[in-house]
């Protein structure tokens, strides 16, 4: 089995500046061509730390990602390191890169400095493949077997994570048609409304009678809700994708609405679907999620066929002047109340002229709770010309966990008025 | 200068499903006590690789904190590692750690079973800080100085983040009985507006005479700028302080209002805070940035006491009809212009009745660019009492990053006015 090692190189990793990302993603990338990921590994900006320990990778795994060490004020020592690791005489310019650097710099209304030209600058070992999205070029260095007893290939990306995570594409590309890779067939299935624990209760029996060559995976996320994958590895596409078609055909049955999409995708894209096919449309009306439902609804390219707007109304003068909340509803049951959602909620949808609406009034803490309403508690409200419907909810986290957590659950809420009355 | 490594354990953060957050936090400790981090590794649950790992990291670094592999379903792997690679003839049961199981459990509801029994036993040759918090005990293990050449710890941590970082406390305290540590000083600069190849130019002289112990990291970030920090490690901490602030104040001069904070903060943090200074109020009004703006304001807690609400006016319905804009503005420049901005400010300031707005509208793309607009243009608007300026800028990313930088850039465009008006 191919293998492989992800290393970032920068100091801001290795003084807890920044968290890596890159390279979970990195890693389910090489997973989906049946590369085993045996090792992370962050190291600092320091030439011989990066030789020694991108050499010790080498030896032990065919493929070597190296992400980061690449910003225009310190190329120098990883390039360098690359350059004496791989036994380089000189440098080489990359024209293709060369004309992307002049590209983004002057679309950015930047002048091209010495440093920036010095990006496209590569050891003349390497092969280059273009970065279309930074200066930084994606550099790969092949070594013959008899350097490290195996084929190996270091690959080198940018640290950005859009930057990386946009090369990644073309590194798979090239792994295919050096290294030994498998098709992997899978199929993901996205649940919300239940934690890992009692989404793996529900479904034990199920997965007990899996075939042992079905691999389940279990991808929690807090927004998203708990994703579950099924793979096989190896085998003949048309028989191993009906065969784990059979398996769905029983664990839909099992789980219900709890499964949102069979596509790897987000609540919103969900939403936006539904309403897209069914020409509906949609606004938002927000106090404690302060913008973030309508944030996530227009991350979706495309949600202004659907999507007309959000009134977010922190203060309780805007619930009343702009969404039309009468005030004795915020006197006598507070904002944090079904009544006041539900005012919230078909004020919002009348405002707008839209089909459907959603709203949320609730305590995201730190401060702002009491005994009958404690932090992390939350009304929601869904409004359509058939009627509006109010739920309480109430979680146990941070700010910013429970002002996540209140959104997500809106959008399932307004999901399921959404296939109740539209696929219906 | 004592040194250290951060390793985790499982296969969960190889393929990908989670995030290592903990090695970062536990860097930033070891940080302040003037402990260098030289690498951070993940590895598998294999035994084989644990061993040969750990004892590669020791023979490099005084210090080796270990997180993961834990748990009650795995833990055998990682101790019977452990117990190897230190020599251990056996196991012994950490009583006050059986006695936070059994707490632990009980408070839950739980039955105690013998997996659970089981984690309080630890290999012979280690001490145990009990860990509060959860039910796996932290290990420590210490290595004579002829083992490895010099005298060297290792400390296991769960890996439960919550866990691992309720135990960094004792496990710093523990470091300190032990090993040489010294202090660090460092100060923090936000900067925003300038991109890091910009910012390195314009500050190439100062950086070129900054005295040799005084070390200056970039670290740059689309959302909040380049922040600049600038550390010394050791010295008397009145001395290294006077002299930091001495070369910062050549930075200030420098750099002038591309500094926004010189706390280790956020954008909105800082709009935040010269708001409530001065006891006023704002509002936002968002066509393109679709409700990122509000989001990231009401992300800080306190958040109510300044600001008032959003309308997100993604349909030009709701501009005319919500925001009061003329809709003779709109069909004659369109609504991706500086007068439908500056209405759009002047707007919803007045429906909401606070002191300062902000209002963006632009293309965020990946459609709906055209040749005078293209795709990555936002207009962007900022109103007080005593007047309304607009600007417009252009960025070249994906929607997602368009509409972070638009919002960004509003951020940063309402903090110049309230510095401005507010401050002089």
């Amino acid at each position: 089995m191919t293998t492989a090692s992800i290393c970032t190189i920068g100091d801001e990793i290795l003084i807890g500046q920044i968290v890596d990302t890159n390279s979970s993603h990195i890693s389910q990338a090489l997973n989906s061509l049946g590369i085993r990921v045996t090792r992370m590994l962050s190291i600092g900006d320091e030439s011989n730390a990066i030789i020694s320990s991108l050499e010790a990778e080498l030896a032990e795994n065919n493929i070597v990602i190296v992400t980061g060490g690449l910003g225009p004020t310190k190329d120098d020592i990883t390039k360098e390191a690359l350059g004496k690791l791989s036994g380089a005489s000189g440098t080489k310019t990359d024209e293709r890169q060369l004309e992307i650097i002049h590209r983004i710099l002057s679309a950015r209304g930047l002048d091209v400095l010495d440093i920036n030209l010095a990006q496209a600058a590569v050891p003349d070992t390497c092969s280059v493949i273009p970065n279309r999205l930074g200066t930084a070029p994606i550099m790969v260095f092949d070594f013959p077997e008899d350097r490290f007893g195996h084929k190996a290939t270091l690959y080198s990306l940018p640290g950005v994570p859009f930057e990386a995570l946009g090369a990644i594409d073309d590194v798979l590309q090239d792994i295919r048609s050096k290294h030994s890779t498998s098709d992997i067939y899978h199929r993901t299935i996205m649940t919300f409304g239940l934690a890992e624990s009692a989404l793996s209760k529900m479904i034990e029996d199920w997965e007990d009678n899996l075939p042992e060559d079905i691999h389940l995976a279990y991808l929690p996320n807090q927004l998203t809700g708990v994703r579950l994958r099924l793979s096989i590895y190896g085998g003949i596409r048309e028989v191993e994708e009906a065969r784990i078609e059979t398996e769905l055909a029983v664990l839909r049955s099992v789980l219900g609405d709890y499964i949102y999409s069979e596509q790897d995708d987000t609540l919103e894209e969900c939403v936006g679907r539904l309403l897209k096919a069914h020409g509906k449309t949609m606004s938002t009306a927000e106090s404690c999620t302060g913008g973030s439902i309508a944030s996530l609804i227009t991350s979706v390219s495309g949600s202004s066929e659907y999507y007309f707007g959000s009134v977010v109304s922190y203060a309780n003068s805007v619930k009343t002047d702009v969404l039309g909340v009468p005030s004795e509803i915020i006197e006598r049951n507070g904002a944090v109340s079904s009544e006041c959602v539900a005012a919230m909620a078909e004020g919002v949808r009348k405002l707008t002229g839209t089909d459907y609406s959603v709203a949320t009034s609730g305590i995201a803490g730190p401060g702002g709770g009491s005994d009958g309403k404690p932090v992390g508690t939350v009304w929601i409200g869904v409004s359509s010309q058939k009627g509006t419907e109010t739920f309480k909810l109430h979680f146990k986290g941070d700010r910013k966990r429970n002002i996540e957590r209140f959104a997500a659950n809106a959008l399932n809420i307004l999901r399921v008025k959404l296939v109740n009355e539209l696929n219906n």
